[in-house]
Protein backbone atom coordinates (compact mmCIF):
# COMPACT_ATOMS: atom_id res chain seq x y z
CA UNK A 1 0.00 0.00 0.00
CA UNK A 2 1.32 3.56 -0.99
CA UNK A 3 0.79 6.08 1.81
CA UNK A 4 1.83 10.01 1.74
CA UNK A 5 2.59 12.15 4.06
CA UNK A 6 1.13 15.51 4.81
CA UNK A 7 0.79 17.66 8.39
CA UNK A 8 -1.06 20.32 5.73
CA UNK A 9 -4.53 18.99 6.05
CA UNK A 10 -7.29 21.50 6.40
CA UNK A 11 -11.03 22.21 5.79
CA UNK A 12 -11.20 19.31 4.05
CA UNK A 13 -8.25 19.68 1.48
CA UNK A 14 -4.83 17.84 1.93
CA UNK A 15 -1.74 19.71 0.40
CA UNK A 16 1.47 17.30 0.31
CA UNK A 17 5.30 19.36 0.66
CA UNK A 18 7.81 19.31 -2.49
CA UNK A 19 9.22 15.91 -1.35
CA UNK A 20 6.11 13.78 -1.53
CA UNK A 21 4.51 15.95 -4.57
CA UNK A 22 7.79 15.73 -6.48
CA UNK A 23 7.33 11.27 -5.25
CA UNK A 24 3.54 11.21 -6.06
CA UNK A 25 3.44 13.02 -9.54
CA UNK A 26 7.35 12.56 -11.19
CA UNK A 27 8.22 9.25 -9.43
CA UNK A 28 4.67 7.70 -9.52
CA UNK A 29 2.89 9.74 -12.54
CA UNK A 30 -0.40 10.50 -10.06
CA UNK A 31 -2.78 13.14 -11.81
CA UNK A 32 -6.17 15.04 -10.87
CA UNK A 33 -8.84 12.58 -10.14
CA UNK A 34 -5.98 9.76 -8.92
CA UNK A 35 -7.10 8.87 -5.05
CA UNK A 36 -3.81 9.05 -2.82
CA UNK A 37 -4.40 7.35 0.84
CA UNK A 38 -2.39 10.41 3.47
CA UNK A 39 -1.09 9.59 6.71
CA UNK A 40 -1.09 13.16 8.65
CA UNK A 41 1.50 11.53 11.16
CA UNK A 42 -0.91 11.60 14.24
CA UNK A 43 -3.16 9.45 14.34
CA UNK A 44 -5.16 9.56 11.16
CA UNK A 45 -5.35 7.79 7.39
CA UNK A 46 -6.85 10.33 4.59
CA UNK A 47 -8.27 8.96 1.59
CA UNK A 48 -7.97 12.07 -1.31
CA UNK A 49 -8.56 12.83 -4.61
CA UNK A 50 -5.93 14.57 -6.22
CA UNK A 51 -7.76 18.05 -7.68
CA UNK A 52 -4.30 19.59 -8.79
CA UNK A 53 -1.24 17.65 -9.81
CA UNK A 54 1.72 19.96 -9.28
CA UNK A 55 4.79 17.97 -8.83
CA UNK A 56 5.95 21.07 -6.40
CA UNK A 57 2.05 21.27 -4.29
CA UNK A 58 -0.20 18.33 -4.77
CA UNK A 59 -3.14 19.10 -3.55
CA UNK A 60 -6.20 17.25 -2.65
CA UNK A 61 -9.55 16.85 -1.48
CA UNK A 62 -10.15 14.36 1.66
CA UNK A 63 -13.22 11.87 0.69
CA UNK A 64 -12.80 10.15 4.00
CA UNK A 65 -11.05 9.17 7.06
CA UNK A 66 -9.45 6.42 9.49
CA UNK A 67 -8.92 7.33 12.88
CA UNK A 68 -6.08 5.66 15.00
CA UNK A 69 -5.22 3.75 11.49
CA UNK A 70 -2.49 1.03 12.86
CA UNK A 71 -2.46 2.06 16.39
CA UNK A 72 -1.18 0.09 19.61
CA UNK A 73 -2.83 -0.75 22.71
CA UNK A 74 -0.05 1.47 24.58
CA UNK A 75 1.53 4.85 24.80
CA UNK A 76 5.80 4.02 25.32
CA UNK A 77 7.92 6.95 25.52
CA UNK A 78 11.57 5.86 25.15
CA UNK A 79 14.32 8.35 26.04
CA UNK A 80 17.83 6.59 25.27
CA UNK A 81 21.28 7.98 25.28
CA UNK A 82 22.60 8.60 21.56
CA UNK A 83 25.21 5.89 20.52
CA UNK A 84 28.80 6.61 19.54
CA UNK A 85 27.49 5.38 16.15
CA UNK A 86 24.60 7.22 14.80
CA UNK A 87 23.20 4.61 12.08
CA UNK A 88 22.55 2.33 15.28
CA UNK A 89 20.22 4.86 17.10
CA UNK A 90 18.60 5.29 13.44
CA UNK A 91 18.51 1.84 13.04
CA UNK A 92 16.38 1.50 16.28
CA UNK A 93 14.11 3.69 16.15
CA UNK A 94 13.12 2.48 12.76
CA UNK A 95 12.82 -0.74 14.18
CA UNK A 96 10.74 0.56 17.10
CA UNK A 97 8.79 2.47 14.88
CA UNK A 98 7.70 -1.18 13.26
CA UNK A 99 6.50 -2.85 16.68
CA UNK A 100 5.35 0.36 17.73
CA UNK A 101 6.26 3.23 20.12
CA UNK A 102 5.04 6.83 20.67
CA UNK A 103 8.05 9.32 21.71
CA UNK A 104 11.86 9.20 21.75
CA UNK A 105 13.63 11.63 23.91
CA UNK A 106 17.72 11.26 23.04
CA UNK A 107 18.99 11.59 26.33
CA UNK A 108 22.64 12.93 27.11
CA UNK A 109 23.98 11.19 30.30
CA UNK A 110 27.28 12.29 32.84
CA UNK A 111 29.02 9.14 30.59
CA UNK A 112 27.73 9.48 27.29
CA UNK A 113 30.52 10.00 25.04
CA UNK A 114 27.97 11.13 22.08
CA UNK A 115 26.65 14.12 23.27
CA UNK A 116 24.29 15.53 20.19
CA UNK A 117 21.87 14.13 17.98
CA UNK A 118 20.43 15.58 14.57
CA UNK A 119 17.05 15.07 15.48
CA UNK A 120 15.89 16.25 11.62
CA UNK A 121 17.46 12.62 10.09
CA UNK A 122 15.38 10.85 12.91
CA UNK A 123 12.60 12.16 11.92
CA UNK A 124 12.47 11.19 8.37
CA UNK A 125 13.30 7.60 9.15
CA UNK A 126 10.42 7.33 11.89
CA UNK A 127 7.77 8.88 8.94
CA UNK A 128 9.46 5.96 6.68
CA UNK A 129 9.16 3.24 8.99
CA UNK A 130 5.62 4.63 9.17
CA UNK A 131 4.67 4.51 6.38
CA UNK A 132 6.30 1.74 5.73
CA UNK A 133 4.95 -0.38 8.58
CA UNK A 134 0.95 0.94 7.35
CA UNK A 135 0.55 3.29 10.82
CA UNK A 136 -0.54 6.56 10.36
CA UNK A 137 0.87 8.25 13.73
CA UNK A 138 4.64 8.90 13.52
CA UNK A 139 6.51 9.01 16.84
CA UNK A 140 7.54 12.57 17.99
CA UNK A 141 11.08 13.15 18.03
CA UNK A 142 12.45 15.50 21.27
CA UNK A 143 15.42 17.77 21.07
CA UNK A 144 18.34 16.04 23.18
CA UNK A 145 18.35 16.83 27.02
CA UNK A 146 20.11 16.20 30.00
CA UNK A 147 18.99 12.37 32.06
CA UNK A 148 18.57 14.57 35.05
CA UNK A 149 16.09 17.02 32.75
CA UNK A 150 14.51 14.04 31.72
CA UNK A 151 14.03 12.30 35.36
CA UNK A 152 12.87 15.58 36.60
CA UNK A 153 10.21 16.29 34.09
CA UNK A 154 8.38 12.56 34.74
CA UNK A 155 8.87 12.76 38.69
CA UNK A 156 4.96 13.56 39.02
CA UNK A 157 4.14 11.49 36.41
CA UNK A 158 1.83 9.30 38.23
CA UNK A 159 -0.21 8.15 35.45
CA UNK A 160 2.89 6.00 33.59
CA UNK A 161 5.01 2.99 34.58
CA UNK A 162 8.78 4.72 34.66
CA UNK A 163 11.61 2.00 33.47
CA UNK A 164 15.10 2.68 34.16
CA UNK A 165 17.43 -0.16 32.85
CA UNK A 166 21.01 0.01 34.17
CA UNK A 167 23.50 -2.63 34.09
CA UNK A 168 25.77 -1.53 36.90
CA UNK A 169 25.03 -3.61 40.41
CA UNK A 170 23.71 -2.34 43.73
CA UNK A 171 23.14 -5.13 46.12
CA UNK A 172 20.91 -2.23 47.83
CA UNK A 173 18.60 -1.94 45.04
CA UNK A 174 17.27 -5.76 44.06
CA UNK A 175 16.08 -5.29 40.11
CA UNK A 176 13.43 -7.58 38.62
CA UNK A 177 13.55 -8.22 35.10
CA UNK A 178 11.50 -5.60 32.75
CA UNK A 179 8.80 -8.39 32.13
CA UNK A 180 8.29 -8.92 35.44
CA UNK A 181 7.90 -5.73 36.24
CA UNK A 182 5.26 -5.01 32.89
CA UNK A 183 3.54 -7.89 34.73
CA UNK A 184 1.87 -6.06 37.35
CA UNK A 185 1.19 -2.64 34.83
CA UNK A 186 -2.74 -2.68 34.66
CA UNK A 187 -2.39 0.70 32.80
CA UNK A 188 -1.15 1.82 29.16
CA UNK A 189 1.50 4.69 29.54
CA UNK A 190 4.96 3.52 29.87
CA UNK A 191 8.77 4.96 29.88
CA UNK A 192 11.72 3.52 29.81
CA UNK A 193 15.59 4.85 29.99
CA UNK A 194 18.42 3.43 28.48
CA UNK A 195 21.93 4.73 29.64
CA UNK A 196 24.62 4.89 27.02
CA UNK A 197 27.38 2.60 26.43
CA UNK A 198 29.12 3.70 29.84
CA UNK A 199 25.92 3.18 31.03
CA UNK A 200 23.83 5.41 34.08
CA UNK A 201 26.06 7.28 36.54
CA UNK A 202 25.18 6.05 40.10
CA UNK A 203 23.85 9.44 40.65
CA UNK A 204 21.61 9.49 37.86
CA UNK A 205 20.30 6.12 38.56
CA UNK A 206 19.58 7.39 42.68
CA UNK A 207 17.67 10.13 41.25
CA UNK A 208 15.53 8.01 39.33
CA UNK A 209 14.84 5.85 41.70
CA UNK A 210 13.73 8.70 43.97
CA UNK A 211 11.43 10.18 40.46
CA UNK A 212 9.61 6.94 40.86
CA UNK A 213 11.63 4.91 38.07
CA UNK A 214 11.66 1.34 38.89
CA UNK A 215 14.99 -0.49 38.18
CA UNK A 216 14.82 -3.12 35.33
CA UNK A 217 17.19 -5.50 34.02
CA UNK A 218 17.01 -6.97 30.07
CA UNK A 219 17.94 -10.22 31.35
CA UNK A 220 21.47 -12.09 31.43
CA UNK A 221 22.88 -10.97 27.71
CA UNK A 222 24.60 -7.78 27.16
CA UNK A 223 23.45 -5.49 25.13
CA UNK A 224 24.57 -2.88 22.70
CA UNK A 225 22.64 0.48 23.83
CA UNK A 226 20.20 0.31 20.93
CA UNK A 227 19.91 -3.39 21.49
CA UNK A 228 18.92 -3.21 24.64
CA UNK A 229 16.34 -0.07 23.59
CA UNK A 230 14.68 -2.25 20.82
CA UNK A 231 14.28 -5.17 23.45
CA UNK A 232 12.60 -2.74 25.95
CA UNK A 233 10.20 -2.06 23.00
CA UNK A 234 9.70 -5.52 22.03
CA UNK A 235 9.14 -6.28 25.62
CA UNK A 236 6.52 -3.95 25.53
CA UNK A 237 5.04 -5.09 22.52
CA UNK A 238 4.86 -9.00 23.42
CA UNK A 239 3.10 -7.48 26.85
CA UNK A 240 0.23 -6.48 25.15
CA UNK A 241 0.49 -8.88 22.56
CA UNK A 242 -2.68 -11.02 22.64
CA UNK B 1 36.41 -7.42 28.69
CA UNK B 2 38.97 -8.52 25.20
CA UNK B 3 37.90 -11.60 24.29
CA UNK B 4 39.86 -13.61 20.88
CA UNK B 5 38.42 -16.55 19.19
CA UNK B 6 40.26 -19.62 18.34
CA UNK B 7 38.69 -23.06 16.51
CA UNK B 8 42.33 -24.04 17.44
CA UNK B 9 42.69 -25.41 20.72
CA UNK B 10 44.16 -28.53 21.69
CA UNK B 11 45.69 -30.09 24.31
CA UNK B 12 46.10 -27.42 26.58
CA UNK B 13 47.64 -24.93 23.53
CA UNK B 14 45.80 -22.43 22.13
CA UNK B 15 46.60 -20.98 18.39
CA UNK B 16 45.04 -17.56 17.06
CA UNK B 17 44.63 -17.69 13.16
CA UNK B 18 46.23 -14.58 11.37
CA UNK B 19 43.72 -12.04 12.02
CA UNK B 20 43.51 -12.45 15.75
CA UNK B 21 47.39 -12.77 15.89
CA UNK B 22 47.71 -9.74 14.34
CA UNK B 23 45.08 -8.13 16.68
CA UNK B 24 46.48 -9.57 19.53
CA UNK B 25 50.12 -8.55 18.81
CA UNK B 26 50.44 -5.19 16.70
CA UNK B 27 47.32 -3.78 17.62
CA UNK B 28 46.99 -4.59 21.67
CA UNK B 29 50.84 -5.35 22.02
CA UNK B 30 50.50 -8.42 24.01
CA UNK B 31 53.94 -10.31 24.73
CA UNK B 32 55.05 -13.28 25.35
CA UNK B 33 53.87 -14.17 29.62
CA UNK B 34 50.56 -12.02 29.42
CA UNK B 35 47.07 -13.58 29.97
CA UNK B 36 44.85 -13.63 27.09
CA UNK B 37 40.86 -14.95 27.07
CA UNK B 38 39.84 -17.07 24.44
CA UNK B 39 36.38 -18.31 23.41
CA UNK B 40 35.94 -21.07 21.22
CA UNK B 41 33.15 -20.62 19.23
CA UNK B 42 31.28 -24.01 20.76
CA UNK B 43 30.65 -22.41 24.57
CA UNK B 44 33.60 -22.62 26.53
CA UNK B 45 35.91 -19.63 27.58
CA UNK B 46 39.84 -20.51 27.77
CA UNK B 47 42.69 -18.40 30.09
CA UNK B 48 45.44 -18.72 28.41
CA UNK B 49 49.10 -17.56 28.59
CA UNK B 50 51.21 -16.27 25.72
CA UNK B 51 53.89 -18.36 24.73
CA UNK B 52 54.77 -17.59 21.20
CA UNK B 53 53.94 -13.89 20.18
CA UNK B 54 54.30 -13.97 16.57
CA UNK B 55 51.58 -11.41 15.13
CA UNK B 56 51.45 -14.00 12.57
CA UNK B 57 50.55 -16.87 15.28
CA UNK B 58 50.19 -16.39 18.40
CA UNK B 59 50.38 -19.48 20.75
CA UNK B 60 49.26 -19.58 24.29
CA UNK B 61 48.98 -22.52 26.85
CA UNK B 62 45.49 -23.24 28.85
CA UNK B 63 45.76 -22.10 31.94
CA UNK B 64 41.76 -22.60 32.69
CA UNK B 65 38.55 -22.82 31.45
CA UNK B 66 34.48 -21.88 32.02
CA UNK B 67 31.49 -24.55 29.83
CA UNK B 68 28.90 -22.52 28.93
CA UNK B 69 29.99 -19.25 29.40
CA UNK B 70 27.56 -16.76 28.46
CA UNK B 71 25.06 -19.30 27.38
CA UNK B 72 21.08 -18.85 27.31
CA UNK B 73 18.27 -21.71 28.47
CA UNK B 74 16.86 -22.45 25.17
CA UNK B 75 18.26 -23.52 21.95
CA UNK B 76 17.05 -21.61 19.38
CA UNK B 77 17.30 -22.15 15.44
CA UNK B 78 16.31 -19.40 13.41
CA UNK B 79 15.21 -20.23 9.54
CA UNK B 80 15.15 -16.69 7.96
CA UNK B 81 14.79 -16.12 4.35
CA UNK B 82 17.65 -13.56 3.04
CA UNK B 83 16.41 -9.85 2.84
CA UNK B 84 16.44 -8.01 -0.59
CA UNK B 85 19.20 -5.53 1.02
CA UNK B 86 21.76 -7.60 2.89
CA UNK B 87 23.03 -4.82 5.15
CA UNK B 88 19.55 -6.09 7.38
CA UNK B 89 20.29 -9.66 7.74
CA UNK B 90 23.23 -8.92 8.72
CA UNK B 91 21.98 -6.44 11.59
CA UNK B 92 19.94 -9.17 12.45
CA UNK B 93 22.01 -11.70 13.00
CA UNK B 94 24.13 -9.37 14.97
CA UNK B 95 21.30 -8.68 16.90
CA UNK B 96 19.73 -11.65 17.51
CA UNK B 97 23.19 -12.99 18.75
CA UNK B 98 23.42 -10.51 21.26
CA UNK B 99 20.47 -11.66 22.45
CA UNK B 100 21.24 -15.08 22.00
CA UNK B 101 20.60 -17.83 19.60
CA UNK B 102 22.02 -20.75 18.17
CA UNK B 103 21.63 -21.84 14.65
CA UNK B 104 20.79 -19.82 11.47
CA UNK B 105 19.39 -21.20 8.46
CA UNK B 106 19.04 -19.15 5.60
CA UNK B 107 16.18 -20.54 3.63
CA UNK B 108 14.80 -19.62 -0.09
CA UNK B 109 11.04 -19.28 -0.46
CA UNK B 110 9.23 -19.38 -3.70
CA UNK B 111 8.76 -15.98 -3.24
CA UNK B 112 12.03 -14.88 -2.50
CA UNK B 113 13.61 -11.92 -4.51
CA UNK B 114 17.28 -12.81 -3.29
CA UNK B 115 17.78 -16.17 -3.90
CA UNK B 116 21.88 -16.43 -2.75
CA UNK B 117 23.74 -15.59 0.83
CA UNK B 118 27.51 -15.07 1.56
CA UNK B 119 27.25 -16.88 5.00
CA UNK B 120 31.11 -15.89 5.33
CA UNK B 121 29.70 -12.26 6.06
CA UNK B 122 27.03 -13.50 8.52
CA UNK B 123 29.84 -15.62 10.58
CA UNK B 124 32.14 -12.60 10.58
CA UNK B 125 29.34 -10.33 12.34
CA UNK B 126 28.05 -13.37 14.53
CA UNK B 127 31.65 -13.96 15.78
CA UNK B 128 32.36 -10.38 16.56
CA UNK B 129 28.74 -10.11 18.14
CA UNK B 130 29.57 -13.26 20.59
CA UNK B 131 32.61 -11.49 21.56
CA UNK B 132 30.82 -8.32 22.24
CA UNK B 133 28.08 -10.09 24.29
CA UNK B 134 30.40 -11.87 25.91
CA UNK B 135 29.49 -15.41 24.86
CA UNK B 136 31.50 -18.07 24.37
CA UNK B 137 29.09 -19.53 21.99
CA UNK B 138 28.87 -18.43 18.21
CA UNK B 139 25.89 -19.30 16.43
CA UNK B 140 25.90 -21.69 13.49
CA UNK B 141 25.22 -20.22 10.04
CA UNK B 142 24.22 -23.46 7.57
CA UNK B 143 24.51 -22.82 3.64
CA UNK B 144 21.21 -21.53 1.79
CA UNK B 145 18.37 -24.16 1.39
CA UNK B 146 15.02 -24.04 0.11
CA UNK B 147 12.06 -23.80 2.47
CA UNK B 148 11.06 -27.04 1.53
CA UNK B 149 14.23 -28.90 2.39
CA UNK B 150 14.44 -27.33 5.48
CA UNK B 151 11.14 -28.15 6.33
CA UNK B 152 11.40 -31.53 5.41
CA UNK B 153 14.29 -31.66 7.66
CA UNK B 154 12.52 -30.83 10.55
CA UNK B 155 9.40 -33.12 10.34
CA UNK B 156 10.63 -35.70 12.62
CA UNK B 157 11.80 -33.49 15.24
CA UNK B 158 9.11 -34.58 18.17
CA UNK B 159 11.63 -32.68 20.57
CA UNK B 160 11.74 -28.94 18.88
CA UNK B 161 8.72 -26.83 18.95
CA UNK B 162 8.29 -25.38 15.43
CA UNK B 163 6.88 -21.87 14.50
CA UNK B 164 6.24 -20.52 11.06
CA UNK B 165 5.23 -17.26 11.13
CA UNK B 166 3.37 -15.94 7.99
CA UNK B 167 0.97 -13.13 7.31
CA UNK B 168 -1.73 -13.75 5.16
CA UNK B 169 -4.97 -15.12 6.59
CA UNK B 170 -6.32 -18.44 5.97
CA UNK B 171 -9.69 -18.53 8.35
CA UNK B 172 -9.14 -22.36 7.96
CA UNK B 173 -5.76 -22.09 10.22
CA UNK B 174 -6.52 -19.98 13.21
CA UNK B 175 -3.11 -18.28 13.99
CA UNK B 176 -2.41 -17.70 17.91
CA UNK B 177 0.51 -15.51 18.63
CA UNK B 178 4.13 -16.12 18.64
CA UNK B 179 3.98 -15.35 22.60
CA UNK B 180 0.68 -17.64 23.46
CA UNK B 181 2.50 -20.60 21.56
CA UNK B 182 5.91 -20.53 23.82
CA UNK B 183 3.93 -20.27 27.22
CA UNK B 184 2.23 -23.92 26.50
CA UNK B 185 5.99 -25.16 25.76
CA UNK B 186 7.88 -26.43 28.31
CA UNK B 187 10.78 -27.70 26.39
CA UNK B 188 13.96 -25.99 25.25
CA UNK B 189 14.38 -26.41 21.00
CA UNK B 190 12.87 -24.03 19.46
CA UNK B 191 13.08 -23.40 15.43
CA UNK B 192 10.84 -20.62 13.71
CA UNK B 193 10.68 -20.06 9.81
CA UNK B 194 10.38 -16.18 8.74
CA UNK B 195 9.54 -15.41 5.59
CA UNK B 196 10.83 -13.55 2.87
CA UNK B 197 8.79 -10.17 1.92
CA UNK B 198 7.00 -11.60 -0.24
CA UNK B 199 6.01 -13.92 2.22
CA UNK B 200 5.48 -18.07 2.27
CA UNK B 201 3.76 -19.40 -0.36
CA UNK B 202 0.36 -21.32 0.54
CA UNK B 203 2.55 -24.46 -0.56
CA UNK B 204 5.10 -24.10 1.55
CA UNK B 205 2.56 -22.90 4.28
CA UNK B 206 0.44 -25.96 3.99
CA UNK B 207 3.58 -28.53 3.61
CA UNK B 208 4.87 -26.81 7.12
CA UNK B 209 1.72 -27.53 8.90
CA UNK B 210 1.85 -30.73 7.93
CA UNK B 211 5.04 -31.25 8.92
CA UNK B 212 3.91 -30.25 12.25
CA UNK B 213 4.96 -26.65 12.17
CA UNK B 214 2.36 -23.95 14.41
CA UNK B 215 1.44 -20.91 12.78
CA UNK B 216 1.86 -17.64 14.65
CA UNK B 217 1.73 -14.40 14.26
CA UNK B 218 3.68 -11.58 15.68
CA UNK B 219 1.16 -8.75 16.43
CA UNK B 220 -0.76 -6.40 14.60
CA UNK B 221 2.14 -4.31 13.60
CA UNK B 222 3.38 -5.13 9.77
CA UNK B 223 7.19 -6.15 10.45
CA UNK B 224 10.24 -5.98 8.03
CA UNK B 225 11.24 -9.86 7.36
CA UNK B 226 14.82 -8.91 9.48
CA UNK B 227 12.57 -7.23 12.35
CA UNK B 228 9.89 -9.93 12.44
CA UNK B 229 13.02 -12.17 12.63
CA UNK B 230 14.38 -10.53 15.53
CA UNK B 231 10.67 -10.13 17.08
CA UNK B 232 10.74 -13.64 17.12
CA UNK B 233 14.50 -14.06 18.90
CA UNK B 234 13.49 -11.63 21.41
CA UNK B 235 9.86 -13.45 22.42
CA UNK B 236 11.95 -16.65 23.19
CA UNK B 237 14.61 -14.42 24.87
CA UNK B 238 11.58 -12.82 26.65
CA UNK B 239 9.55 -16.30 27.57
CA UNK B 240 12.81 -17.86 29.43
CA UNK B 241 13.54 -14.43 31.00
CA UNK B 242 12.99 -14.65 34.80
Amino acid sequence: MELFYSKDIEGGICRLDHDESGHCIKVLRHRCGDEISVIDGCGTLYRCRIVSDSHKEVTAAVIDSVKDWGSHPYRLHMAVCPTKNNDRYEWFAEKACEMGFDELSPVIGEHSERRILKTARVEKILVSAAKQSLKAAVPAVNEPLFVKEFITSFADRQDTLKLIAYCFDDENVPRRSIKEVLKGWEGGEIAVMIGPEGDFSKVEADLALQSGFVPVHLGDSRLRTETAALTAVSAVYLHYME
